[in-house]
């Protein structure tokens, strides 16, 4: 065991040593600690155990310093914050603190005195932040899984720059508290992986660790059966090379069987405006302005970033009034935007849309970061969530966001097509391709659902991604649910199966019965199958589990039709589920049947 | 027919002229029109007909002004606010338009051009406020319902004082549109009438006509078997005489069978005083502000009260920083408050905790003002819901919360003790009693739920003043709910009542099944009845019908033992419920039970 543990702790930090990116890290923990925690981390186990861990520079881990990338804000917390601490407590290894846009307030990763962070594959350009050092760690194998923050995109730009996973859960469904904040009311705690099932393991352990749950008896667990994906009817900033990547990414969508529908953007582009340039953006004068101000005599002496500084400054300036008329102006906005979205399963939309140079942001620090918020801004204020997810990559020469990029690289030799995580590669496990640098920029794509509706994005892009089988995400660590035991016409597959995946519900794996059930013909049209207890003279009946909220449990059961019934069903394992029977009087007329599936 | 209308609507109109009260409306709609809507809404039925409907004159009424007591600030909308229209079309005939504080902002009934509002039966008292003409109105009997609104208390101050029944909702169930804003993000409509059941009926109107429902999944639709009442271990503020008068209603709630638990009310209070105490109070800037602002030079011109206008007036100093942290403070004390709360049912307080002259009121504008909102100030701003009740009355020599009481009434002759509407005077309709002033002060009691409990409180009202049978609430008109039949020892005061009851169910009244079940004895311990369908040879089975949420019903069976099932019960009706059944084998080995209660 020892030797697994250095192997790997040695590999990770000869990577780093290698790599030459001092800017990644503000604090790197010494080789020997990290090596210390890993050993205990592999020997106590956990879900996570052994996983390298980067955080965030403006979240609180016990004993290093919380810089927020301003080194004169910096102070050494004596706690981790609770996501921290629950990452930790489900085995994970932190390795260090990341740095980021001061006071996670750009979506650049340019605006720290630690360093520009620089993409991991074509060092000229950006990172994108404001999570940088977090995704550029795990993107170049620095770390397993990262903490970032996301209030305006922070969680999901640097993902989809970076080609890996970003999950930006529902406000409120993971602790800030430990978090230095950046907008109270709207910051969420995200998590960064090389895949899907990574960063979803990380949501767990943060998740069930966070106490009483925001999430409602009817939440829903998977999309439905027939899910519908609202795109942009316009793309307003998308690198034109770009287009076709996203284009690519919808038609994945539909040959995944689900239905597209072009919705107006308008609003929701409206409302990412009110984050900045209405006051809106005191929020962050509320958590960063008294220290700005009161370090206005020696900026740099604090390390205070030029930029940041500007525009936590100037937040100072509304009065109680705008900020309520702004909110204002925000609800107004999300009855617009939620009335063109109207039942669609969820949004997808580019995450960032172009991928500039360091050099094109230094020239317009406030216009580029702007512009690339386009697609991100709108999320946390409108009450959405977002699953940011790599679509393939581009040939340089297409991405004409700026000139710089031109000059800087020629074009490549005859390059792959834009293309998307396809079905042989799931997503699962195939984003993460090499530590390589190229010449292509990274594409990426956001899943935006509804509030607490983090379980059906994850599920959708499962789906799209060609992944086989239903797998539980992290929103069942947390939300209520209950099992149900179906059989026949109700398994997967069947012509009832949408009752329940139509009100949320995830299938679960298959069951089978003790050896003391019959399957009967019912009198019914269609006749459906019954389900009987015959402890003298049964078999074993092959069926399904599904999860689902207890407010869909309640539901399909008030729909559902004699004779059928609900109550416990015993299992081969020898326990009793949940799970469907019929009226006595129905099962005894039955006709016996010997096929199971429906 | 048209003598009844011409009666009823004469009775008022020659109330109304005996009375002497030119204060309670702002606008009185001519006779001949009101009787010719009383007429029409007599013929045409619904739940509401004939009901005579005061509005508050901070709410539109199509065709006549609102004024929210603001001469100046008169407009005549085109439409009725969505609250109106949803009584009128119960048929609800709408009288007038009545006097309150100016722009909502108030507890005492005063602060009106349109004259100070006189309490019901003692006129040198302030009726209390802001919903000042409404109460007296209806206390007066010049209307059986009336439109009021509740940011601070104004929706349940003057019901306490006038003796009648103020159902404040969860903020946010019915709709505020056409609605004057006092504090938009606190506001909300609320229901005055002299019986519960009125009171009822007028939100169930209301609410069916909101639209999408914010009533939750698990919302639960009447109280748990045990209920818990927090009640204040302290009474600041509470006038001496009405100290008796509390504790008589606490001994009620006792003797209703519910556990009394006294909690610390610090933090409730603590988040009372930033409603005007800090940058909350920049709602009321928001909402009226710029009109105040805009007559400074001709405040009396425009009518505008002056206190009023230097509450609002001050109300522009404040920042959007100010703001946000205020908004913390409010979050942080609801986190105490609500952790005092525990799992209590609801909190019981007393409404106003006295009632002052006229005079003293004028003596002392916002101090008599703020000690008025004591125990009202907090619900709105910790999202609570309010159920406003009469408790008795109480001898004016008891009230000493100002010297002017003891010097204009001095004692009567012997007295009768406070009393709560007993359980030979159901609440539902003995709180109206007379028209005739005498010397004694109105006792009222509110009853306070966390938010979309609405119908919980309802419950607990009814069940505290000894209705015998649970009635449905207006919650039921929105909530999503579901239907369940139960047989045996589910049934009201059985064993495993409870099991539907602390989930928020609610009795609905007695089923019977159709003539082709049987009750058999299970082999369970204790052995339970079992119901079972037998075409050929049964009887017809005494049972209940719950209605709860789908949430509920999905844990009451995702939790049900085996071999207890749920399906589709046939009732004497020829209707299909959802109800209990059993698995057919234990049902086919149980001997034949001929009792039908468990």
């Amino acid at each position: 065991m020892t030797t697994t543990v250095s192997t790997r702790v040695d590999e990770v930090f000869d990577a780093i040593a290698a790599a030459d990116r001092p800017e990644v890290f503000v604090t790197l923990r010494p080789r020997a600690e990290v090596a210390a925690d890993h050993a205990r981390s592999l020997a106590q186990g956990g879900p996570l155990s052994g996983m390298i861990l980067a955080v965030k520079d403006n979240v609180d881990v016990a004993g290093l310093p919380t810089t927020a990338a301003c080194p004169g804000y910096a102070y050494t917390p004596d706690a981790d914050a609770p996501a921290v601490a629950a990452l930790r407590a489900a085995g994970a290894v932190v390795i260090g603190k990341t740095n980021l846009d001061q006071f996670a307030t750009g979506l650049v990763g340019t605006r720290s005195p630690y360093g520009a962070v620089r993409d991991s594959r074509r060092p000229d350009h950006i990172s994108g932040g404001s999570s940088s050092g977090s995704a550029v760690a795990v993107a170049l194998g620095f770390a397993d899984l990262a903490i970032g923050t996301d209030t305006a995109g922070s969680g999901r730009i640097p993902a989809a720059l970076q080609g890996i996973v970003g999950i930006k859960p529902t406000v409120g469904a993971i602790s800030t508290v430990g978090v230095v904040p950046a907008c109270a009311d709207y910051d969420t705690v995200t998590i960064f992986a090389r895949t899907l099932d990574s960063a979803d393991a990380a949501m767990t352990a943060m998740a069930a660790a966070a106490g009483p749950s925001l999430f409602a008896a009817d939440t829903p667990l998977a999309a439905p059966e027939n899910p519908v994906i609202a795109v942009p009817a316009d793309l307003p900033e998308l690198d034109e090379a770009w287009r076709a990547a996203f284009a690519e990414a919808v038609a994945r969508v539909e040959a995944a069987g689900m239905t597209v529908r072009r919705i107006d953007l308008t609003p929701f582009l409206a409302a990412a405006k009110l984050l900045y340039d209405d006051a809106l953006v005191a929020q962050r004068y509320d958590a960063v302005g008294d220290f700005i101000a009161s370090h206005a005599d020696d900026a740099s002496g604090a390390g205070l970033d030029p930029t940041v500084t500007a525009i936590v400054s100037a937040a100072d300036r509304f009065s109680a009034v705008d900020l309520l008329r702004a909110r204002r102006r925000l609800a107004a906005l999300r009855d617009e935007a939620m009335a063109n979205w109207g039942d669609a399963t969820a949004l997808l939309v580019p995450t960032a849309p172009f991928h500039p140079t360091i050099a094109a942001v230094r020239a317009d620090p406030v216009g580029v970061n702007s512009r690339m918020g386009t697609y991100t801004n709108f999320c946390n204020l409108l009450d959405l969530c977002g699953l940011a997810i790599p679509a393939g990559r581009v040939p340089p020469r297409w991405s004409t966001a700026d000139a710089v990029v031109e000059s800087a690289y020629p074009d490549p030799a005859p390059s792959s097509p834009p293309r998307w995580s396809s079905a042989d590669e799931p997503l699962g496990e195939s984003v993460y391709r090499d530590l390589v640098p190229d010449n292509s920029a990274q594409f990426g794509v956001t899943l935006v659902g509804r509030a607490l509706h983090d379980g059906v994005l994850i599920d959708l892009a499962r789906r799209i991604s060609g992944a086989g089988t239903p797998a539980p995400s992290w929103v069942e660590a947390v939300a209520p649910t209950v099992e149900l035991a179906v059989f026949g016409a109700h398994m997967r597959g069947g012509v009832l199966a949408h009752e329940l995946a139509n009100r949320g519900a995830r299938w679960n794996g298959e069951v089978t019965t003790s050896s003391s059930y019959r399957l009967v013909a019912l009198d019914t049209v269609p006749p459906k199958p019954g389900l009987i207890r015959d402890p003298a003279g049964g078999r074993a009946i092959h069926g399904e589990r599904w999860t689902l909220s207890p407010a869909a449990l309640g539901s399909f059961l008030a729909a559902l039709p004699e004779p059928m019934m609900l109550g416990k069903v015993e299992l081969s394992d020898g326990t009793w589920a949940t799970g469907f029977g019929c009226a006595a009087d129905a099962g005894a007329a039955g006709s016996e049947l010997d096929r199971d599936r429906w």
